[in-house]
C-alpha cells in the first residue's frame, strides 16, 4: 500500500494533476452547475455547451425555414447512418455496421430476434442475473412472443464463460455491470462463444464513450448501446445497434418499418429490407434527439481515446484509494474490481445505509446514485470530471460519515424514481 | 355550381375571411419563412414559436443544471403519460389510454401483437392496398416472426367494410388516406368490426391535430398516430399509442422494456407489466423530443376543436373549387372526396406531370409534396394556413401551368427523398 501514490495525494497535487491532464480542455466544453460534483454521467451525461447553438440552428434554420426540404438539404435522412458511423469510431466498428435508432430496449429486441433466427436449432439465451433489467425483460418479451421452447439461462458474473455451451444460441452480455462496474473481457468471451457455435450480443450501455471498445477486433456479432450516458447525447438520446457486416444479409428483423426498406420512398406494398445495416432501422427518428447526439459525438471524437482510457482508470483508482483511506471506518465495501482492466469508468460501494448516504451526498452537491439493495454508485466521465473533483467528493463523503449527516428522516424517504 | 360562393371569391374576400377567422391568432404562433406558402403540414408540421424558449429552459435549467434529478423534479418520468393524455384531448380519448412513445411503426407492432393475441383463433389482418406502407411492412414483419398461418388481406378503400368478416382478427385502417385524403367513417367501421368479432386498430397519422377524432365514442380498440404532422411536434417527434381501457390488462406487449414495468426502479429480474397503458412503453424516451411535442400540444389545445374542423373543411373546399375554376384546362383530376365529411385536411390531384409541377411549385414558394405515381398533395393545417394562402397558392399554380414553367429539366430530376 505504501507504494500507492494516491494515498499521499493532497488537494494541491490533484489541482496540478488536472492542470497537466491532456483532456483538461474538455471540462469547459460542458455546462455543469456551480458547486456540484457530478458523478452520475453513467446515468445521464452532462450537457455539451455546443448543443444550445446547434439546437437553435436546427429549430430556426432547418425546421423553421427549410421545413420538409431539410430531409434532403440538411441530410436528416442519413442521420442514423452518419451518427452510427461516428459511434463506430468510439466502439471499434468500421463504417456501415452501426445505426443510431430507437431505444436500447428496442435494439435489443432486433438483435435478439436476429440471433435466434440465425441459430434455429438452439433455444438458449445466456445472460447474467445481475444484467440491467431491461435486457432480461426484452428477452422475456421476445420469448413469450416466439412461443415455447426458449430458455433464458441466467448465471452469475463469473459463471458466464462456462454457461456458454454448445446449446446456446446467443449470449447477451453487458460489458460493464451497471451496479458493480465489473468489465467482461470482450475478446475472450466472444472467442469462446464462437468456439461453441454461439453468437455474442454485447450491451455497451456503460462502455461507449467511457473508454475505447473494440467490437470488430473482438469479432462481436451484435451490440447495442445507449446515447445518454457517457456519450452525453441528452436525456433519452437515441440508442444504437451494431450488426457485424458478415451477418447483415442473414436476417430481416421483425420491426420492419419503412426506414429499413430498400426504397422507402417508392411506397411499395411489400417490405423489402435495405441492404446492409439500414435494415435495422424502423420508423422516423427524432431529428431533435439525433442532432443533440451528434453534437456530443463530435465533441468526444475530438478527444484522444487512449487518454480517455488512461484518465478513466486514474480517476476511478484515485476514488477507490481515497475512500478506503479516508472512510475506512464507516463500513463501505468495495464491489468494483481493483484491477483497472476489469472495471468500467465507475466505482460502487455497498453500505447498509447506502440510500440515505447518497441522498445526503446529493444534498451536499455530490451527485451519484443508489442502486438497490445497498449500492452507492459513482461514475467518472473522463471528459468533464477532474482529479480535484474526486478529492473534494471524498472529503464531502468523509464529512457526511464522520458527522452522521445522512442520519435524517429526509434522506431516508424514498423517491418514486431514483 | 353557381351557388358555390368559393367560385366568386377574390383575394380581398380571402383577406377579410382571414381577419374574421376565430383561429387567426394562431398564424403568428408559428415560424414560417417569408414568401413561402407551406402546404405540407401533413408531412412535417410547422414550428411553434414557443418551442425555442422552452428548449432553452430544458437545455439550460433541466438538463444543464438539475441533470439526473430532473427525472423527478421536472417530471420527465411521466412525460409519456402526461403527453399521452394531452393527445387524448385531440382524439377523443379519456385519460389513461394513450402514451406518447417510440415511432408509429413501433406502436403498430405493439398494437398488432396485442390484437392478434386477443383473437388467437383468427389469422387474418385486414388493411388497405393503399395504406401507408409502414403499416403494411410492420404487419408483414410481425407475421414473419409469428410463423405461418397469418394472412394480410389487402383490399381497396371502398371494399374495407365488406372485407371485415368473422375470420378477421383485426382491421388496421388509416382513417385518412395519405394519398387521396379520403376519410373512413370511424364509428361505422368500428361497429361493423365488433359485430363480426374483429378488433379495430386505427392509424391517425393524418387525423390527429387536423380535426377532432372520437376514439372513445367510436368504441375503437387500438389506435396509433404521429407527432410530427398536424401535431407539429418536430421532425420525427414521438408517436403515440391508444389502447382502450377495457383491453389494457388483456395482454402484455412483446416490446417489454423497463419503462413498461410495474416497478422499473426495483430493478427486478422478471418482467411484470405495469397496470394500464404504461405497459405499452418500452425504453427511455427522448426528453428533447417529448418536450417539443408537449409545447406544440399545449398550443393546439388552446384552439377550439370545432373551429379547427370547420376551417379544415373551408380551406380544403376553397382549394378544390379554385383549382377547378382556375386550372380546369390543365388536366388535374381531383382524387380527394368532394364531400367534406369524407376527407381529411388535405387535397390531392392526379396529373401525369405531377412530379415536375410540384418541383416548380416548390421553386415558386408553394410547398406541397408528390406521391408516386402521379399525385400532387396539399395539406391545410388549419392553425397556420389562411384563406389568402389558398388563394395565392392557386394563382401560382395557375401561372406555372399557363406558362408551362414546370417544363424544365431541373424540375424533372428526381431527388433521393421527396
Amino acid at each position: 500500500m505504501s507504494e500507492n501514490t494516491n494515498l499521499s495525494m493532497d488537494r494541491e497535487t490533484c489541482v496540478s494533476r488536472d492542470a497537466a491532464d491532456p483532456l483538461n480542455g474538455f471540462l469547459h466544453k460542458f455546462d455543469l452547475p456551480e458547486g456540484v460534483i457530478y458523478l452520475d454521467g453513467n446515468s445521464l451525461g452532462a450537457k455539451p455547451r455546443a448543443i444550445n447553438h446547434r439546437m437553435q440552428t436546427l429549430l430556426n434554420e432547418e425546421w423553421g425555414k427549410d421545413l420538409i426540404k431539410s430531409w434532403n438539404t440538411h441530410d436528416w435522412y442519413n442521420a442514423p447512418r452518419r451518427i452510427g458511423d461516428k459511434i463506430g469510431q468510439l466502439v471499434g466498428a468500421a463504417s456501415g455496421q452501426i445505426v443510431a435508432a430507437d431505444s436500447t430496449s428496442i435494439n435489443l429486441f432486433k438483435a435478439l430476434s436476429a440471433a435466434l433466427a440465425m441459430r434455429p436449432d438452439r433455444k438458449v439465451i445466456v445472460s447474467e442475473k445481475g444484467n440491467f433489467p431491461t435486457d432480461l425483460y426484452v428477452a422475456q418479451g421476445l420469448m413469450a412472443q416466439l412461443g415455447g421452447g426458449y430458455e433464458l439461462r441466467l448465471v452469475d458474473h463469473d459463471a458466464v464463460y462456462d454457461a456458454i455451451t454448445d446449446d446456446v444460441a446467443v449470449a447477451m452480455i453487458t460489458q460493464v455491470d451497471y451496479r458493480s462496474g465489473s468489465k467482461h473481457d470482450m475478446a475472450a468471451l466472444t472467442a469462446h462463444a464462437h468456439d461453441v457455435g454461439a453468437l455474442m450480443l454485447w450491451d455497451l450501455a456503460h462502455s461507449a464513450g467511457a473508454f475505447p471498445v473494440e467490437l470488430d477486433a473482438a469479432g462481436a456479432d451484435f451490440a447495442v448501446g445507449c446515447g445518454y450516458k457517457y456519450i452525453n447525447g441528452g436525456p433519452g438520446a437515441p440508442a444504437f445497434i451494431y450488426v457485424a457486416s458478415r451477418h447483415q444479409q442473414a436476417f430481416s428483423q421483425p420491426l420492419s418499418g419503412w426506414m429499413g426498406h430498400a426504397v422507402p420512398f417508392a411506397f411499395g406494398t411489400d417490405y423489402q429490407p435495405a441492404e446492409g445495416i439500414s435494415r435495422y432501422l424502423c420508423g422516423t427518428p427524432s431529428i431533435l434527439a439525433m442532432t443533440s447526439l451528434e453534437v456530443s459525438l463530435d465533441l468526444i471524437l475530438s478527444a484522444d481515446m487512449e487518454a480517455l482510457l488512461a484518465k478513466s482508470r486514474a480517476l476511478t483508482g484515485l476514488f477507490i484509494d481515497l475512500v478506503e483511506a479516508r472512510c475506512q471506518a464507516f463500513g463501505f465495501e468495495l464491489i468494483t474490481p481493483r484491477d483497472p482492466a476489469k472495471r468500467g469508468s465507475q466505482v460502487s460501494f455497498a453500505h447498509p445505509e447506502g440510500y440515505a448516504i447518497m441522498q445526503a451526498l446529493i444534498a451536499h452537491g455530490v451527485i451519484g446514485d443508489f442502486r438497490a439493495p445497498d449500492v452507492v454508485r459513482f461514475g467518472f466521465a473522463p471528459l468533464y470530471i477532474g482529479f480535484t473533483d474526486v478529492y473534494d467528493a471524498v472529503e464531502i463523503l468523509h464529512d457526511i460519515m464522520a458527522k452522521r449527516l445522512w442520519d435524517k428522516e429526509e434522506f431516508k424517504t424514498r423517491n418514486a424514481v431514483t
